[in-house]
């Protein structure tokens, strides 16, 4: 492992998730941080060749103009997620990987993230194809340029709304589409999971846009024996989720209603504050309650951006359930997170495993990563207890 | 199982807990209420064997005076926990129960629950061994009396302050310390265990008192090749501390403190404001915290008994943790549940499993019920997730 | 005042703050229940002379066949928010007063509460004046056959949608729009407050809906020398607002945002699923803020049906505000009450001043009743603890 | 006023209130930040006459060795409470204030205090008259050093436990006393108020110690023409109850139980950890509650030492009470506030309004400054609304 390098390629490398991910790998190669918050430094999985902090290269890509040390005092200074004597550090190794950001696909992404873009990206006219095959010279550059073994490519862009019309279920059918702007029923983040596994490279959608999931992509990951998996990092109020319905499933306590309030301010926020952003958000974070109980409570999840909050997302969730001789009791929980700096080390985990897991020859949907996703491809195992179960399997039969 | 008769003997019968698991009993044999609470309800346990409702008959032992249906109604009219409508249609059932409680131990049981009892049960005078050999009597009319197969014993009083002074390891030990009332360092609890374990019925302690926990008692159960299993039942806040601390643990989230603030006015909590009984609880709740992480967080827990609250037990817990990069976050919970109502459902599936253990040759201590208590006695799992797959185990080799 | 007869009809009579309303009175007059909730039973009322609960007979209008008794049994046993033992204790006045309950008014209430309405009330077709006539008599024939000496019409009908149109300002121009449904800017609120202030019957308006706000309206009052207010009873979420802003306020802490959800399950709250009815409601509780604070904080006010609550409206509010040197600090509250029985005794208490102010010789607004009102009419007043002085200097002027 | 020069004398100068007083008049004073938290700045308070932040000169007294600078960086590091970049921009003046600072007063602070003090301090021995000359010298010299008109003391030091023995009356008698360590029923606060009051500087005790309370500390006041108040600044949870229980006072409400658990970490809270000093807290935290009600539900307040949580106070308050037809309804909130913040800008408020009453001529209690006190001295109005409209009303009259 020592020697091998291992790029990173972030898409959405300027929002606040990309910008604190960067951040970290950059203070933890400097040894300035903790271990908090990375599941792959937990002592289970200390002996399994994960790759180490200073084998990794990163670079992305962005549709807005803007720096990463920029996001970072943000982060700082507006959310005070971050110490900004961390940002000051870091700041020189921050400039440096701002010259590997290229510019984003803005394709089928809505009104709402094409109107955060610059002007430069939004003026570019491009098919389908056009935008892979840009995309890929820019991964092929990256790699070339920094002598790197392997590419993980990690979607962290802003969710797009969902697209109309029907994936074709045939990786032959979906790539003739690739000329047809109009009848491509597909947005930005399912072009750049083709145009990461064409070239091999491993691909990570930790958004609840569409990426990979698409039959027909699945297929492509098979035929190029490269491995994936998805979808929308599983950080708080989700989470919480995934604990506490099988905790009243397995005491047969009859969830009764469910109802989840979220609040918070940063540039995600904004963007699922356009309704048809939101929606593919909110199916993503109320699905699982449904399959771990075996029935449906009513549920309600709202989405709000305040924009006082910042990074800071609170979620109150207020959950009606049933007792023994059918008596209504109440269990409310408020989390009070920084949504970056839970989804960040995620991401870093996800690379390594997913790095791990190139090495081990793993091909198609990383399943075994379940634990990590509001709405795990492949899998319908929601209860996080034997998510992280698949995991520690995963690993003992290295 | 149609036809076997099964004695369920509950110490402390007119307890809040005790009344609401009879309630609930007669409800169920009557088809007048639904399965919500019930584990043994769950389908994975649909068949394996376990008894019927009407299998059942029940007595057990109270040190105050009062009955049942006066006990139901306060928990109907002051506490708002139960429907009056179920404890008037189940009226006949409670009262005919009455008759089969007798009067309870109140050695070492500490002022404040003596206080409680009736002047009657004050004036008795007894050695331990007295004790014993007066609890096996009214177990053993009790068995013959009702034909029963089996007799069960339940220990659900209220908590003891500790003993002072070292239990000896080996039965013959502390068999010899039965005569001699100052230097027995039990309590009712263990006597009551000893009675039942002696007598090759099951026990089974849902309190943090002491019970069958000692070693010797542990050497008696096996002599005897009868099942126990202890303590303290987990119902509410710990119940979610044992979901909670896991899930940080594996997302490596560093709990800086975990505090519980826990308010309620049952007759429990009367009990538990007397600080030396409290002393017991509080360990008990607070222990696991340790056992999950790795690491001794600072904790606090608090009990306050505030009369108005009833049954109704409120717990708030702030957990303050870092995530990455150091940086502090908040989970916060509220816990609003009637005590009786989440107890009484788990008292019925423990006397369901250990008779079904019983029947399987089970013998000494039953840590495949870890899920239910708060301290279960040997085995170290406090995941919950764990814990209840250890039951799934036990189930899946029957 | 021991012989006076006092008539109070209730426009929505068999909702459940009409239900809770009578359910209430009817237990006062019998002395099964304290005072709890009653401000007029507070000392400082005690000397003005105001109405014995027994001066009081009950009629009132409603669209839905059903019974109180029926109503009164579902907030017992649906929404546990009443003790059955008093529904049945009271069984009998309610089956009285029943009787005296009419067909209601639905002239642009909207579909969803047209929705609920009896076929045969559906079925009418009536003017706007046609539907005041009807009214008027419905109330003549109650005080003639119940020998009443002032009938006092209080609203506790479901919120209406707003309605499209301006109202004229003056009285006569309105007054020629009652013979042209299609042309009336008004709805059935502000029939019912017609009807009542020209027959000199004082008029209280408990709902969001337009009742007697118009000028013209308030023309009509003045012009017969009867007293009215309104609107919307303050009875949770905004009542705690209208004394927390005020203390914000007075400390100088700058509110960034304050975000309220509210989720309940009763029959106003499905009502106010319907997002036209739910607008009048949401300006209706955000409006205060930015009248106390003096400048206008992000705010989200949400309202939700959860059918579980059933009448217990549960408000959650988040209140982030920004300290000394500019550090956020956060306020959150927990709100859990029975909707009905908040605004029930409010009701009665309305009744009362009313009453009182009427035989004071009271005429037009009763601007002293603000702190009653989430949106009181005529008067900028929103802090709650300036309100009650006004209502204690009305008093103290009697 | 633009000319004249007033002394600021802090007791416990470098704890975390006096240090964000410091810090924030150095901000204001060069208009790094804005009003937030500041009472005299609101509108109301403008034309009246107030100090401007550049006519205030700072010194105090202080036990621990420690600097402003470095204390101001822990709230900023470790509470996350201040933005460092503040407190870079003020650390020259921060620097130049410590020299104003002198050793401070230990006289029957209890052990938990003095084990704070620096040994240098605590070798100190000197009787109570002593302790008042050294104070009276420390103040004498700074008032001369730095031409000031007037200089205003504020006890900003750590609660005291309380006193055993009765205070003498009359000052004649208390005088006496002075001399006599053992028999002296004054502890340092007290010693500090006789002191400042004698050397006619306005006193102002921001602490629930004793401070100028007794009897005949008021008559030197009044001896002197001085003014004075306290005590114990009303920040957070007790400012919640002033205004929350007039609510439910006024709403006929009947509060069953308040329950209210308070967690932080700073310096406050470690003292407050010893059971001695938490007493005279915790006293003047409840007793409010029942001379606003009318009568005394059941309370708890708890103070709890959480040091992960550095300045950031954290209540939660329980309200359990009772509405119409008895029902139980529940009120909960959650304030996260940091102390230091909050308290801070009273301080400041206190000073300027305590110079403008001895501009005034204002002699003995400053009554109309009750809403800023936990246990305002010599006044029983504990409604918030209330106690700011006997701000106002002076005011008005100046």
């Amino acid at each position: 492992m020592a020697r091998s390098r291992i790029g990173i390629w972030l898409i959405g490398a300027h929002g606040g998730v990309a910008t604190t991910t960067i951040l970290g790998l950059t203070a933890l190669r400097r040894g300035l941080v903790g271990d908090q918050g990375l599941v792959t430094q937990l002592p289970q999985f200390a002996d399994i060749g994960l790759a180490n902090w200073k084998n990794f290269v990163v670079g992305g890509h962005e549709i807005r103009k803007t720096t990463l040390h920029e996001e970072a005092l943000k982060l700082a200074n507006e959310s005070r997620a971050i110490d900004e004597r961390l940002v000051s550090k870091c700041k020189n190794d921050l400039n440096k990987i701002d010259k590997e950001v290229k510019p984003g696909v803005l394709f089928n992404v809505g009104e709402t993230i094409t109107g955060l873009a610059s002007s430069h990206n939004r003026r570019r006219k491009e098919t389908p194809r056009q935008a892979i095959e840009r995309v890929q010279d820019d991964l092929a550059s990256f790699r070339k340029r920094n002598k790197l073994d392997r590419v993980i490519v990690v979607n962290l862009a802003s969710t797009e709304p969902p697209v109309t019309g029907d994936v074709p279920h045939k990786w032959r059918d979906l790539n003739k589409l690739l000329d047809k702007p109009r009848r491509c029923p597909l947005a930005a983040s399912s072009l750049y999971a083709i145009a990461a596994l064409d070239l091999e490279c491993p691909y990570v959608n930790f958004t609840p846009s569409l990426g990979s999931a698409p039959a027909a992509i699945q297929e492509l990951a098979l035929e190029r024996s490269v491995c994936h998996m998805g979808h929308d990092g599983k950080t708080g109020e989700t989470l919480m989720k995934s604990v506490l319905a099988p905790m009243l499933a397995y005491r047969n306590l009859e969830v009764m209603s469910w109802v989840g309030h979220n609040i918070f301010g940063n540039m995600d926020g904004k963007v699922l504050d356009d309704p048809s952003n939101k929606e593919t958000k909110v199916v993503s974070k109320d699905r699982l309650l449904g399959q771990i109980l075996g029935y449906d409570p009513q549920t309600h999840v709202s989405i709000e951006y305040i924009e006082s909050l910042g990074d800071w997302k609170t979620a109150w969730d207020h959950i009606h359930f049933r007792g023994f001789l059918g008596t209504p009791m109440v269990l409310q929980f408020i989390w009070q997170g920084c949504d970056s700096l839970l989804a960040a080390p995620l991401v870093l985990d996800l690379i390594r495993f997913a790095d791990r897991a190139a090495r081990n020859g793993d091909v198609g949907l990383m399943t075994f990563l379940a634990s990590f996703f509001k709405s795990p491809i492949g899998i319908g195992e929601h209860d996080f207890a034997r998510q992280f179960q698949l995991l520690e399997e995963w690993v003992a039969n290295l």
